[in-house]
């Protein structure tokens, strides 16, 4: 449904949230009229909050994390371990990996992925700046949590080559195998194929 | 997922977000942060095009439409028959009956429907200027087209009785009974039987 509305002025703001990643004309509308509901505080709130967060964003001067002090508070956290570093592609993988409660190292946020299609290329992404604090920080191991797409693996083996000749620092990467909880006739057959060959001995306690 | 960010403008701008309807903190986070990635100015239009409309939104003055003129386009258009004023709950109704292309009459928007649950009243809703119509311009025909729920049931009902002894008057609602296409094992009792009571005369061109 694309179609003029009686006003312009709701045509716009239809418009501009049609914008938005996964929002049809039908919900962009409904949204706005949900907006039209609201007293003139709320909606200046919304929109204040948008703009506020844009012109006023900070990134961690470290890791490049989201943060509105220039040490983010992972990079500031004295428990976290420093000479662990986990390499992750954006924001929402540090949120997904922080909810593990299973990493205490810290993080570095590539900003994307190397994508020649896309046209991103290593120097778009924060990789200097992750070799410069190998560099400088006394690092023992980096982790490399990206996903297993095209982009993933190119993004990968670059960083690789450029840390591997690096002595005293161990590379890692995140297993791949079976998702807990799944059904072995339901899983992809080059994932279960993996899990066979990298296939690990049986613990009762894992 | 409601945690908190490591950062308190996203933070802030992820709960507006989510404030909205149909929008959950997961989705609201992939806006804000797609939002992150456009340029300053982009976000600005965004947020503008949002407190514009709320701050300068008008409704037509006859038949309470989204407009930006005092009398909106349905209105003012000379093509339109006056003399029928289709009765509906909300702007999103006038757009789905114009898309029909059927109707040619005029429009007037309740803005709600009566309901003691959600305290909505008969004075909260544009009924009184209904009637002031009714009375003022040379109306021979009102359409009832409110949804079919106790709401709206109990709206069309309050506006007949105010309407069912004004001479020379034709109050209408929509014909109810099976959507076209619909398969007749799928259709819910109520509305099959009601399509049984309510038989019309076969047509071969209806």
């Amino acid at each position: 449904m694309n179609q003029t509305f009686s006003s312009d002025l709701l045509n716009k703001a239809v418009e501009e949230f049609a914008k938005l990643p996964g929002i049809g004309h039908k919900t962009a509308m409904r949204l706005v009229l949900h907006l039209l509901k609201l007293d003139e505080n709320a909606v200046d709130q919304f929109a204040n909050s948008l703009t506020n967060l844009r012109h006023n964003v900070h990134y961690c001067n470290r890791c490049h994390n989201i943060s509105d002090t220039p040490l983010c508070p992972i990079c500031a956290n004295p428990n976290r371990d420093e000479t662990t570093i986990c390499v992750v592609e954006n924001y929402q993988d540090v949120l997904a990996i922080e909810a593990t409660t299973q990493f205490h190292g810290t993080y570095h946020v590539l900003g994307g992925l190397i994508s020649p299609l896309e046209n991103v290329s290593p120097s778009d992404l924060q990789i200097a700046s992750l070799l410069q604090r190998i560099q400088q920080e006394p690092i023992k191991e980096i982790l490399l949590a990206l996903s297993s797409t095209l982009e993933g693996d190119t993004t990968n083996f670059f960083i690789y080559r450029k840390l591997k000749d690096i002595p005293g620092l161990t590379i890692t990467t995140l297993s791949r195998g079976i998702s807990i909880n799944d059904e072995l006739q339901y899983i992809d057959e080059v994932t279960l194929g993996r899990a066979i060959i990298s296939r690990v001995p049986f613990q009762t306690n894992p």
